[in-house]
């Protein structure tokens, strides 16, 4: 897009543009948790993980239908700061040498995934409420307020297991 | 790193390792901040990005400090994070044709960027603290606060003025 003309005119486009961004971000967190659940040694922490993944398959459909009651096709764009994120967080667990480090790593690596969410979901929303959509706002909250409930599910295991295995 | 050796061995080692990414991102921020603020339009949005540009330099001595209290030098590893991060902000921003989704679009791309340094910054203090190193904690909470401020202001600012313009 945009090489010849730009293609975002309105809020409405530029919301359009934001909902196919996660979209992609949300398929590629479903293809990355199952290598996270994966890597993971502590019990709890890969427990976590996979309920995230039935979680993340329920966004991809709740987008699908925001797409839907929009009436516009449900269609990716690149997102590359999803691309970032994902990639670093596969860096740096290649990188790490004890189990114990590369849970904390990995939660680390999680919760940036997960403001990346909050943060797409928040601005979304705040949009669809300003076009009157407060039906499509409803339905992205739902998204929103698990990606929060799974940040501090992951905060209060850090501190309250994960970083004191990881610091012994 | 890590291609013939596993280099991160310890929650010190991750942590060092972390405070150099974030030390990268903030080096990359304070160059994108600039452009930020030719961009925008509103010139209170212009205003917020100028003032977070001066934040950004003393986030920048903030960790400096850090890595001389932890005795490490001060070194950034590439975050591949942010750098997709700002990459996508770029894209899209170059995408819009109207100066008020612009502004839409650049208080979503910064807070992009808020949240992520947000996540980065909670997780390097937990592993402060976890390390016994309250007094780096100390310093980064500094940043955070800071951090979280200017994405409380942003959402105040496009729920109050520019998404009311974008929508117009």
């Amino acid at each position: 897009m945009g090489i010849f003309s730009k293609d975002i005119q309105t809020l409405d486009d530029l919301s359009v543009h934001t909902l196919r961004d996660i979209y992609y971000a949300e398929k590629q967190i479903e293809e990355a948790l199952p290598k996270m659940v994966e890597k993971a040694t502590n019990p709890q922490l890969k427990a976590s993980f996979e309920k995230h993944l039935g979680q993340t398959r329920g966004h991809i459909e709740r987008v699908e239908q925001v797409f839907e009651m929009h009436g516009v096709k449900a269609k990716q764009v690149t997102c590359q700061a999803i691309d970032g994120i994902l990639a670093e967080a596969d860096e740096v667990s290649g990188d790490v040498d004890d189990t114990q480090v590369l849970d904390a790593a990995l939660i680390a690596s999680a919760q940036a995934v997960e403001h990346y969410e909050i943060t797409r979901y928040g601005t979304l929303i705040a949009w669809a409420k300003q076009l009157g959509r407060n039906d499509c706002a409803a339905v992205l909250e739902k998204n929103l307020d698990e990606e929060k409930d799974t940040d501090k599910a992951l905060t209060q295991m850090a501190e309250a297991k994960v970083n004191l295995a990881a610091a012994e």
